[in-house]
């Protein structure tokens, strides 16, 4: 019985020297990963109540959107500027090489809404924070975020202090 | 007893002066309206032989995902350029404001395996021409495309003659 983190292919010195990359698409490429994949995630969210499932464009949408289907959800994407054709909800946050804008639709949360944060991978959690950020802004609840995989080294969780965090595989390093 | 049209919230005058955007994440907005489009999506598949799910950045991630999970596919993204890891296979096409690359993993597809390609909207049909070169190149079949909405006006039928082409919505204008 393989793991789900047997699916995962590792490519050292990728996108720079030193880095190992964790290639999520290496999963989905095993119809058996793929789904393996999308249960592990399922089991993260058994017992949490929520209303919707947002992911972070683009590999949030990968698995955001099995999950508001297998549990009859909505999904809500978060997007990169200027993408969203109705009117949004814009936060910037710093990156590693400098800074980017994540934009949620205004209408697309209301208050006291329960929001499931999915995307597949936590490093610095920079991305997550922010996405966060916006989903309150809007008076929804961030009742869980999960992620697929976890650079432990990077310390996302620190960023994300006060959430729920939860990641299907977690590697010790950066 | 809503129809998926009925989901779909239409902008004027974006990106700009003119267009009528159709605003395919209204859908998803509704949990019922996400049940539904991926229920109208999977009828389409009814009958059709197929190993592998493709789906193009970013939007195509969205419709393409749900299908694999359900149907036990390999889900395969084709991604804007610089964004996989691994050893990738190009094809650049031009757009009305320019040019556009896409990738796709070169290890992603064997020789006859039968591909069915999703995205969210036919337009001039220019994004999956290029995907399903993509798919070709690498010894695939493109044995169906399936688009959740199709502006009919801009003939991308034309584009992509030869090929089992299927859309859930069809718009008659641009």
């Amino acid at each position: 019985m393989k793991r789900l983190e047997d699916y995962v292919v590792s490519i050292p010195n990728f996108p720079k020297e030193g880095i190992v990359f964790r290639d999520v698409t290496s999963i989905l490429q095993d119809p058996d990963g793929l789904k393996l994949c999308i249960h592990e995630l399922m089991k993260k969210l058994e017992g949490v109540e929520f209303d919707v499932v947002t992911g972070t464009e683009a590999r949030g949408f990968l698995f955001g959107m099995p999950l508001a289907y297998n549990k009859h959800k909505a999904f809500i994407p978060i997007r990169k500027k200027g993408k969203l054709p109705r009117e949004v909800l814009s936060k910037s946050y710093t990156l590693e090489y400098g800074t980017s804008t994540l934009e949620i639709h205004k209408d697309a949360i209301f208050p006291g809404q329960r929001v499931v944060l999915v995307d597949d991978l936590l490093a610095t959690g920079g991305t997550a924070a922010a996405a966060a950020d916006l989903i309150e802004s809007l008076g929804g609840i961030v009742v869980k975020i999960i992620f697929v995989m976890e650079l432990a080294g990077l310390k996302g969780r620190d960023v994300l202090k006060g959430y729920d965090v939860d990641s299907c595989i977690i590697y010790q390093g950066k």
